[in-house]
């Protein structure tokens, strides 16, 4: 498909793949601060501002991350930087209202850093709704089935109306388990649409990731990186993981991209994790991470702790006066008992998703600010080592 | 049923009407500050503070206004004191778990005042689950249909284990369009049972009001007053109004009652109601309101706001950039336009009933302060009018 070319002084026509990438988002900068091991802390700076990395980003799906205020994601959570869904957004409220405020952050007045996906993984979760093209992939959404068409050009488009600070590339994820060759013609296209989302960027205040695919598999995994890091990302984002793989797998996977990546771009890890996971793969050079297990695990009863797990509608818990986790300084740590926060989760109150994400969100933020400073300090192997021997007390585990 | 006197010299029982009323609350004061025409502006001093009258007291049932902590309420509604429900804090968390916190105070992190009702308002409304007798009411709870007996001596010892600073008596509240025999009846057993009431109270830090019913009917009205006004409440209560009865029935009652009322003592309209019926009935001589419509309404998609309603899910409101309300300081409307809030109501998002609390419980405290100062000011008539004049651009009048 021939593209017509903004960038050169005459007007004319290029293939997409030989497009010129002037485009760049100056603002987005890396930069390593110390190294302990594989782990590293850093700077990274963006159009809203700076990030302390290694960090995690809260979801915020639809522009809200959910029952939080901007407020409380700045003061109480910690939270430097959230994550929006362009899938979700691009359907609800849709792009003409979300450009009417400005961009996202005026709509949900949330004024520091946010990280767009591309709406890729929403996409090809849609199984059977939806139609992979080289063009892009034609889908039915979810709620009203109506047909759509995302192409790498259709989705920076997206992110830049979104105004995004952060914005993915379009890519595949395919199964872990799928086939070498289907894996391998996956990875290709990727490639050739992650040129053509470089070439379609129009803001230089939106910065844009790459992402490398190439499932659990090592071979693959490097020949998609020798495919890939020669384009002109501001940064490279490890997709395809936390995706039913072992833990194993995923952390090895983990280890390789960081090596293949270049140190001196921010290394995002897409859709991880647990707790562990954090710890693990920030052993392992990763400084970025999204999840929606901590806000998501809060509203179905599950409180993430510094000793593990709690199960706040246990029985054992309806008589405890204690905090959520013992030693954890948040609001709601601070304020309410393990009874009190049971009787509202049983009693479907609203204000227990409030209390309860408030809580899991701190822990996540508190864990990669220790780990931070512990890499700074030189002793990130006895942070997590500590980490470990207080959750051994879960009641989970 | 003979009990034990704690309060004579010698140990020994009483019958229950017979028992000396000594237990009373010093710290409930009323002390009028203002008065225009009927209505009037006060202080009421209960043990956890002072209440600036005429107030509002948003509804936390379950031991939380919904999806409100006690720093939104206080900081950024502006309540003073909130309403607890007996018989749902009887049921969940049951009175174990609230006494092992010291009290529903310290359960839920309000340090402020705290009214709790009797109970008998949902007890009365299970309808076919119940069974009055002159002893009390027997019924099955909505939970788990175990068989439980309300006595006015039952109601009292809960209040007083919530720790209330303003505990109700136990009343019956018969159907406005009951038969004036099954009125008489019904009024003369919640005379009786006041007393007891009074009798069973053991602390003197809980405050405790007494109720008027009487329907809608004047003749009613004045005799159940005739029989209760001489009982040593600390406060009085206007019930059984608010229950389906036309508004100007509701203002002829509100008028009435507050005039047969004593005047040194607050005058306190249960379960009232729609901005109008507040500004209507502070003209009347009313110091107390609480009403689970503007939590209620705010979670089902509709904004009170100071120029009338606003159907939030409404398609005019989809590119709406305009903040609920123009005449509005809240958080919500200093930061939310109403297409966000729109879209999140939509998208079934938490914060949207979280915002949309906030703002509508702020609009009802905005609205009994300025009245409050209006008659401070000798000018609550022109309040009234400049109120009634801005509702009148409603959407939905």
């Amino acid at each position: 498909m021939a593209m017509a070319c903004s960038f050169c002084p005459e007007p004319h026509v290029h293939e997409p793949s030989k497009i010129h990438t002037m485009i760049q988002c100056k603002a987005l900068q890396y930069e390593e601060v110390a190294r302990d091991g594989k782990a590293r802390a850093g700077l990274l700076h963006t159009t809203h501002g700076t990030i302390e990395t290694p960090i995690f980003m809260p979801v915020g799906t639809l522009g809200t991350v959910k029952s939080m205020t901007p407020e409380d994601l700045e003061d109480e959570v910690g939270a430097q930087i959230i994550l929006g869904n362009t899938y979700h957004l691009y359907l609800r409220p849709g792009l003409e209202v979300v450009e009417l405020h400005g961009g996202l952050h005026n709509m949900m007045n949330w004024h520091k850093p946010i990280l767009t996906d591309s709406g890729g993984y929403q996409v090809f979760s849609l199984k059977d709704l939806r139609k992979i093209r080289e063009e892009g992939v034609e889908f039915q959404d979810h709620i009203r089935g109506s047909r759509h068409l995302f192409t790498p050009e259709k989705v920076v488009q997206i992110q830049e109306t979104l105004g995004s600070d952060i914005m993915m590339a379009f890519d595949e994820c395919p199964p872990h388990d799928a086939p070498i060759s289907y894996m391998q013609k996956s990875m290709a296209r990727t490639t050739r649409w992650a040129q053509r989302c470089l070439d379609a960027r129009t803001r230089e205040d939106c910065a844009m990731f790459g992402i490398l695919q190439g499932g659990i598999n090592e071979k693959m995994r490097r020949e998609h990186a020798d495919q890939m890091l020669d384009l002109d990302f501001e940064g490279w984002a490890i997709g395809g993981l936390s995706v039913g793989e072992e833990s194993s797998a995923m952390y090895d996977m983990a280890e390789l991209s960081t090596e293949l990546m270049l140190d001196h771009k921010a290394k995002y890890m897409m859709g991880v994790g647990k707790p562990d996971d954090l710890i693990e793969c920030i052993g392992r050079g990763v400084d970025m991470f999204d999840c929606v297990l901590p806000s998501r695990n809060a509203r179905n009863g599950q409180a993430l702790t510094s000793i593990g797990a709690v199960t706040i509608r246990n029985a054992t818990y309806e008589k405890d006066l204690s905090p959520l986790d013992p030693n954890c300084s948040c609001y709601t740590c601070k304020n309410y008992t393990r009874a009190y926060l049971r009787h509202l989760y049983k009693s479907k109150e609203m204000l227990y998703g409030r209390l309860c994400t408030l809580h899991n969100l701190h822990f996540y933020l508190k864990l990669v600010k220790g780990a931070r400073q512990a890499i700074i300090d030189g002793r990130f192997e006895d942070y997590k080592k500590e980490y470990y021997a207080k959750q051994a007390n879960t009641e989970t585990k």
